[in-house]
Order: structure tokens, then sequence, then C-alpha cells
């Protein structure tokens, strides 16, 4: 039986270089075409050692394939993905150019006019445990940014339940591969090493998303979100701390009020092949590498407060192995196929 | 002039080692005593290589001082201090035996019954911006935590002033090193190196000694404070991040209330040599190794929320550098002495 | 067709929980039992969360395999090792029992009389890439130490062929993964961060077994060796710089003799799927979690000297990967069998 | 007494902030002055908020001091410098423009042809320890690179003593903060952590430094060096492992040729205030923001080897601790003064 052909623009970044790892061990894609501006004509492997295996030349446009991955920027993603949807290929765009529904938002929060707004109706926001089907059904998918990933499934029984008021905290901590390949000093060794800061408090860009999916969870109610990313000395992992008052009259007191929050974030997870609802307070070292997504819903007895904090691999569950999670469903794989890898330890 | 003497109990602990180095700098105190139960005959410079230049052996006993730290863990700390009390020698315990007020709070919170309530009232809580007249007077200091010293600089001003609701929202995030030196699997590099994690979820032992000081501030209402530590991969510095809903009406809307505020943060503290108010999320890095407190409110205007990030050394402001602020006062010092080194950086 | 059952003797330490992980994406063997002293009866993935889809109990006994590997300390695996061996089982030994040829070294290096010296003949050493055919029809494959695992494929074509005079310097820069899961004060985190220093400068027990292979590479010529190891504050990686002066008259002068040698390392190592002799400096970062050797050998033209520089990942080719080579070599599957992936990077 | 002004011409870069922390708790001088070409205009403690309790304005251009520290970059350097000079200000410039003696290999190492070759043989280089007297009277001091520095203080009583070959092997491992506050994917966080790797094989800069001080210390014998740098995941710290073969006959056999050999170390710097000859291993921990050297020389009996490892802070004795020390000379204070801090640990 032959591959599917599937492509990248933009290999060079992080996200660029995990996808072209994990698709080099799926068993039903074969990574047929890589894009990278500045590096158009030399071999994958030159530019990324460890893809030495993948013998690839980087080219300035993708070839034919059946299903391509943006790895794009913001802005200049959309000019990429727009001309391949027009040739019937599938695209899922890990940028942030389709995830918005309301236009009007790329201008307050990205400082651009979108320029196809009529796709953003049509993209599937690919949080693919809330959008399960309409993922396997779409030709764009607009794979969701890091921090909402961790923050919505953190979230989303909770709210879709009513557990909690609408008053939600998001206290999240990222490593620095989050910020990307491009060089700052923010991100330049030594100057995050031994290191932890708050920034975006004037509003990080990923906080309408979070608002848009929540909103969806619980129309009747709109959620009340402040949320504060914060940079910490490691390279991978992103652990979110969600903070809300519970609902009164809606869970027992106690021991056995726990129980039943943990229970109903079981009940509503069974099937999830990526997330395990977990006893302890999970670490992000235990999805290192792997699309896991741990969830640890407890309860502050002493306040009556819901904390719920849950743990990925930014690049992986919050970028390139969601990617190919949706790239499964579109393509009719079963969902976790060249995903089944554990987390490395230590 | 002679200097006074001072001494160490248990100086083999990172808080130990870290009072050495910083009195070693003193201009008016000489370190004539230290004590370390298992390293009692070994001089410190060899257990302790970087302190090589202090010439003094590691004792069983504390010899003849005028103010003796101890470094001891709880518990143990107020069988050693006792005695020295009862000899008219100053104290400041770095330890939690003598920081809360309710004797029955160390049964519930440390599984302990204490050995001599009587003092708790007695003993001055050492956060030195709060507490400087008392300090001065003082013959027993408790030091305070490192969490709290973050947590309470931060809050002070807001709470005091009533600019914010009860409900309060700490989020910590803490270097390797305030777990101490002694080995445990969640201390182990190989295990914490590129991880984070929340821990205590069901209440830190700081917890009870945040509220303490809180409903002082404010003793007509009383708190409801939800506090989570994390682990990060760093060796020093705490980094806290506080979320509190704005009383309304008490500071304008927009830019206007968020420069009222830091107006006030910055009056209750001009005169503070080691609080900082900055314009910026503070970064733990500026206080590497030194005794500033960093402290940045601003407001979530989205939501009506403020957010005040502090930042310490939790060995220096947080553990050692606050208790020689302290033995300043105690002595009759100026408050700086000894503790004026800027930040190392990067 | 069925898989093949295999065991992992001391499933908990490091060696052991990277074995589970890369047995679990094996195509052709099944995990069926774990053993490990303290933690008998305890779920695995309650042991290492990261192994949690992994349904085993770990037990205090090994259940019926095919094929053992043993991840016992020194001494104690060869009293696990022996019985398997005379029930038939084939044994891929990680622990150093029986990599010495000459039992009396195990008196000198290890401290502990050779229980078996009759097995130290039968046993293969397991360095594939030397030994590929003895290890396919072993019963007992003693699996190569971290560092010589590195050093020796770095110097093995230099040593072979002549090229370089016996007096070698080996200078090798460890994570601290490969000190084990073990507690002490050398591997706390919060004194290995920020730190490199060297350690067992009086000898270190991969010693003996690097002279033991470079000896057998060329038996005209005793090689002269001095091996440091030191500790860098990172888990996962080991690099090592090698360092000898040129037989003179063996290569041409300047570019041409280092293009002389490159071309001699690329034809020995032409056919070997886990080494790739590169071009630049090798990056431990460019094996994190697979099974590769990076291998760059260079000429420093104003001393006549080779330096070999070698990396690998210390808990895969360094331990669990080579293991698993050598397992697939034992049980006729493909070389690289369950070894296919990627390294991790960023 | 007033105290002695001081400048800092590019104060912005690593060099130049740890020149202003240090001078910052210098009792006998004051830092008036400040450059820094981009940033010119701004408060010093804005762009380095570390040092905001210096109360100064970067400058386009130096203001009237009595000596001054040049932290730009080579080449700039001496173009800064020698108006300078030629204003009888003293000068140490912590740039290479002035370490070579031989203006020739600024063509062949730095490319470009040195503006000043007169100025090389009147510049002292300045390795305190080895040219104290030359430095006391001198006008120009050439600080040493921070490689040369740990290499040289490592291998010095050895040549001096013609107690080793000529034939020298130096592997250097750094922390990153040595290549500076400039941007470059190779100090980008996420490349960096968890990553080692050598570089500059075909002649890294400071090895002409460190043959041309090797060959004044035994002029009868040429040395011949490789030297290695390599990068470690860490901020601060340069430790440096030297090997050369004992020269026959010099030492006694055994324990006893170890002690010997300690002996003259600790003869020929028993007065050297930085320098502590230490009986274990050192760790670049020990030195953290401080300005010893610590060294341990030590014997590999199987080969007849002396391995000599030394470690620094780069920034400090590597940079700007010693150029304080320099300044100290050159302007008639203690040596110490300033520099006296103990190590930060952990």
């Amino acid at each position: 039986m032959s591959k599917t052909k599937v492509g990248i623009i933009n290999v060079t970044g992080y996200a660029g270089v995990e996808l072209a790892r994990l698709l080099y061990q799926h068993p039903q894609v074969e990574l047929t075409s890589v894009t990278g501006r500045s590096a158009a004509g030399q071999k994958l492997g030159k530019v990324s050692p460890h893809l030495a295996s993948i013998d690839l030349t980087i080219e300035a446009e993708l070839g034919d394939v059946d299903l391509a991955f943006s790895a794009m920027p913001h802005k200049e993603s959309a000019k990429e993905v727009i001309p391949l949807l027009n040739h019937d290929i599938k695209v899922v765009d890990i940028s942030a150019d389709f995830r918005l529904k309301n236009a009007a938002e790329y201008q307050s929060w990205y400082g651009f006019t979108h320029s196809a707004p009529q796709l953003l109706e049509q993209a599937v926001y690919g949080l693919t445990e809330l959008y399960r089907s309409q993922v396997a059904s779409a030709q764009l998918v607009a794979n969701p940014g890091c921090y909402p990933t961790g923050a919505i499934l953190a979230l989303a029984p909770a709210v879709k339940e009513d557990l909690i008021e609408p008053d939600i905290i998001i206290d999240s901590k990222s490593g620095v591969s989050g910020a990307g390949r491009t060089l700052s000093l923010g991100t330049h060794y030594s100057e995050v090493n031994e290191d932890v800061s708050a920034y975006a408090l004037e509003g990080h860009r990923h906080l309408p998303e979070i608002i848009q999916e929540l909103k969806l969870l619980r129309p009747q109610q709109l959620p009340s979100v402040t949320f504060v990313p914060h940079l910490i000395p490691m390279t991978r992992g992103i652990l979110t701390t969600c903070y809300a008052s519970l609902t009164p009259g809606k869970v027992a007191a106690g021991k056995k009020g726990e129980e039943e929050v943990r229970q109903l974030y079981l009940d509503l997870y069974k099937d999830e092949p990526f997330i395990k609802v977990v006893e302890f307070p999970p670490h992000t070292k235990h999805t290192w590498g792997n699309n896991l997504c741990l969830i640890h819903p407890a309860i502050d007895h002493r306040t009556g407060r819901l904390i719920v904090i849950s743990c990925i691999d930014n690049l992986v569950k919050g970028a390139a192995g969601q990617a190919i999670q949706n790239m499964n469903l579109m393509l009719g794989f079963p969902e976790v196929t060249g995903l089944e890898a554990l987390a490395i330890y230590p």
C-alpha cells in the first residue's frame, strides 16, 4: 500500500523539525516535501543534523502532496495556505491564522487585517478532543496554540459541567522552546538560565483563543479569564495551573467532592488516548517528547476552589503531535498512529 | 572597635552556609562559632570549600556569642534556641518554630506539640519591613519562610489599603535550593532538570504564616487564600504571582488605576532599602545572591484583577539575608550593613 | 506471529526504565516480566509514571522469558544472571560483571572476587560494531559501559589502522543520569546545576574496559591511556574527546591528511546503522533519546595530533539501546529493529 | 579621602556589567562614567536592572577618569584605548587587542592589521600572578582571555620547573556567558541546554596567547599545545583539564611524586591571594562570582602523566575580577581590595 504524501511548509523552526521527526516514524504517511525560505537548496540533514536520516532537500516551493502542515509564522501562514486550499490540498496550520472565529480579533491581537475572513468559519479548531468529528471531515484545521491546548483541556470538563464559577485564573509555566528558534535576548542562554519571569501581562495572544473556546463550552455564562504565562529555564514542557471557585452545591464537601470531580474528569476523558487524568500533581517530564496531556483536578478545601493542573510537551501535544493527531483523523487513520512513543525519562 | 560575636547553629545546610558567606563580609560582626551535628570536628572549609577563607572548626556546641542564628530544622530548632534565650543571647531563628502565634497550629501543620508556647507571643515575626521597630528590641526573631516573604511583601500594600477583595490566589515558582541539602528523589538532578511540577496542593506549611500576616494587615476582613508552590529547574529564586479582584471603586479604570496602584506601592515602600517597585515583570535573576525583593503590581484591565508579582533569592531575602537584616536592627547597626552587594548577573 | 518474551531485572533504575521505554515500541518482542526489589508488588506505571501504558506489575522474581536484561548493579548482577544461563535463557547484562576477560581485574577495580570466572571467556563484549557475529550466537552478552562505548568507537579505526601512537588521552563529559537513580550529594540538583568537575582521577572503573578493547584492536602495541571523566549539568549525553599523536608517515600533511583520516573512518563505519561520521564537531543533543554514535575525526595541524570526538546518549547507545541492538542480533531480528527513532531536538 | 575615578567603555556586555557590579563594592574607586554605543542616553539601571543602584547614565563618550576599562570587542577596543593613553589615562583592556606581542599574529588569528604595533611591547600582559610588578607600573594592561587565565595558571609551575614534557593537551569546558551577550544560534537557550560540544578545532584565538606565555616560562623548549574548548550548559565557569607527560626523573614514583608536585604548586603559589591549590578535583561552583582560581595537580600513575585541573569564574578571574586586581596594583591599592567576596553556593 502506498503511503500518503505530506509536506511541511517552513520546516526549519522548532515546530517544523518536530513534525519531521514524528512523521519519520509514521507508518502511513511519507514526508516528501519540505520548504524553508532561507535554507532552500540545502539538505534537511545539513540544517538539522538530527534529521539526517530523512533524505530531503529543502525547497522554496512545496511539491505535490495530499496534505500540508504549515509551520509559518502568523500572517505569513495564511498566504501560503490559501493557494493550497484552492488546489484541494488538506492543510493543518500550526500558526494562529485560522484559530479565531472573529476576524476583528486579528486586528486587535495580531495587528493585521485578515486576508480571508471567510475561511475562519470553515476552519476547524484542532483541539482534537473537542472537535474530533469536525476535524475528520475538515479541509483546513487550525492547530491550537500550546498554552490553549493545556489550559482548555484542563478546564473543559469543569466549565462544560458548570462545576466552576466564571472567574478563572490560568497561570502557565513554559519551557523556552515555545518561543521558537528566532534569536532574542529573552531566549539567550545566559539570560534565561537560572531565571523565571512572567510576561505578556497586558494580554497574551493565546488569551482570545482560550476565551473563545471556554465560551463555546458554556455559552450561557461568559468566562472572566486572567492568563499569565511564565518562562522557566527548561527547553520543553508547559505546566498550567488553573484556579476557580466551585459552583456552590455542585459537589459534596471534603474528600467526597474531590472524588466526584475526579470521577467526572475520568468519565469525560475515558476514551481519550492522549489524556490521562492522574492522581498526583503531574510533571512535565512525564510527557517529554510524547503527545500526552496529564491532568490533575484537586480541591482546595479551605477555600472551596478547584485547582486543575495540566501538562504537555509544548512541541508535541502543543504543536506537532497534535497536528499529526489531526492529520490522522483527516486522512482516516487511527488517531494514535505514529504517536504512541512513550515519554523519554529522565 | 571590637566586632560583635555571632554564631550559627547547624551551619552545614544551605541557609547555614549562606549565613556564613554573608557574615564573612559584614564589617561589624565576627562569626566566631559554628555547629553542625554530623560534621563536628571538621574544618568548615573542608565541608564547604567555598567557605575555606573562614578559619573555623565546626563544633558540637555553640561557643560564647552575643547573637546566634539557628538554621536547625523545625522542632529541633526550639530545643537549641530556648537555652540560649535563657542565657540572654539574642537569637534569629530561621526555622518555623516561632513564626506562628497560635500554638495549636504547630500541631495541625507540623505535627508536634510546641514545647514553649509562651515564647510565641514574645517572638517577633522577622519580616523586617512590617515589624522593624519590634525587631529592633527583640531578643528572639522568627525569620519568615521563603514563600511568605515574597508573598506577603507583594500583597501587603494591597491588603492594608483595602485595594483587593479577600479572595487571593498565590502561585509561586521556586528554585530547588529551597528544599535544602537533604537528599530526596524529588531533588535528584536527573529528576528535576527539564521538569516543573506543583506540590503540596493539600496545604503547604507556609500557608498559615501567610494567612496569619495577611489577617493582621486587615483584621476586619479574613483572607481566603489558595497557595500553590511549584518546583522549577533552577537553584535559587522564587517568583510569586498573586491574583485578586480589585475592590470596586477603589481605583480609577484603565491605565490611570494602574498608575494609582503603582504609586501606592511606591509610597508605602519608598523608604525600604531592600524593596524595589519595578515597572516591568521582574526576573529572579535580578536578585541572584542579594537581599532585594522586586515587586511589580499590574492590573488585568479585562477582568479588573490585580496581579502582583514579586521575586527574591530564596536563600538571601528568603532566609540568610533577611536574618542578617534583622540582626542588624537587633544589634543597632544600619539595616543594610553587609547586605549591599548587587545581584550577580548573568 | 507471536512475539518473543523478554524481561528486565531491576527495572526501576534509569537503564531499566529506558529498556522498558524502548521495548514498548519494539515490534518483535514483548516485555512480559519486570523485577525490582524494593518496588515488588507495585504497578510499573506507579513507580514510573511515564511507563503507565505498560501494564505490568513489578515482581520479586523474573517470570518465564526467552531473553532477560539485567540492570542490576555490578556484583549483584552475576548472582541473578547465572541461574538464568543455567536455564538456557539468553541474557544481556548491563552491569560490568562480565565485561572484563581477566577475573583478577574484578578484584582490583571492583573489590570483589568474581564468582564465575569461567563465564568471562564465554561472555561476548557487546560493543556490537566490533563483535557483531559473536553477539549473534552468544548466550551471554556483557553490554559495554557508557564511557567505553563512546571512547572505543571513537578510537577503534585509528588504533586498528595504526594511525596513532599508543599515548592516548580520553577526556569525557557526561550528563548526570550516568550516575543512576541512587541518591548522593554529588547528584543533588543544587550541587550539580551550574557546575562542572572531574572525578575518578585515580582511575575510573571503565578504564580497564577501554584498555582491554584497545589492546585487542592492536595487540602489537600496548596503549597508554589516561581517561578523565567529567560531570556536567545536563541529564543525558556523553561527549568524549580523544587525543593522540599521529604515527609519522601514516597520513599526508595538512588538509589532505585530514581527508584521508576522515575517509578511513567513513570506510570502516560505512555499513554501521548507528554510527555517523560527521563533518563538524558533534553535539550530544543530536543523539538525545536515540541509538546513534556521532564521530568526528580531526587533525590539529600545528602539532600533528589526531583529535576524535564522539557523542552518544549514555542511556541509549551507552546502555539500553545498545542492549536492544545486541538482543536483536541474538534473536535473529534486523539489528535496527525498534531503534530507528530520531533524536528529539531541541 | 576622595575616591579614584574610573570608567567603563562598553558597559553593556557581560564583562562590562560584571565590572560595574564589582566596582560598586570597591572602597577606593568610584565608577563615574560608562559608555555603550547603542544604549547611550539611557540609565544604566534601565539597561541592566541588577545595576539599578548605580546612578549613572550611559554616555556616548567616556567622561573624565583616572583609569578606564575597555570592554569593547577586539579591533574596536584599540581605537578607543589609544586616545586615552595619549591623555595619560591608565587603561585595562579586556579585549585581545594588546595581549599578543607579535603584531603579525593579529593578522593571522584576528584577521586585521594592528594599528599600533608599537604599543604591544609597552602593554603588560595582565595575568597578575606572573606579571605583578610590571602591572604595578603599567599604563596599559592587556587583561588575559578567560581560557588562557585558567590554562596558564594551571600549567605555569609545571612548565617553569621543567616538570613536564612540551607536549601538552588542554581540554576546557566553559559556561555560555563566555560567548558574550551577542545573539547567536549557538547560544540560543533551546540549542545549548542539555547539550555539550567542542568548537574551534581549527584553532581558537586564545591559543596564541597560551603559547606565548608558556614559551616565556620555558624559553629553552617550545611547547606543542593542543587546545580544545567545549561549551557546556551553564552560565558561568571554566574548568580546564591539562595533560602532559612528566619529565623522566623529575619527581619520585607513586604517591611520593604526587606529593612533591603538590608541594611545588603550593610553594609557588603560597603568597597568591586568589589561587588555591586544592586536594580534590575542584568544582567551578566553588568560584561562582568570585576571583579565585582553584588548581589541583595530580599524577596518573599508570602512565606517568601529570593532570592539572583548574577552575575559575570566566567573568571574574577570567575577565572583570582580574581586571580590577590589575587596577588595584596600577593604582597602588592592596591587590585584593574589593575582591574578597566568597563564592555563592549553591
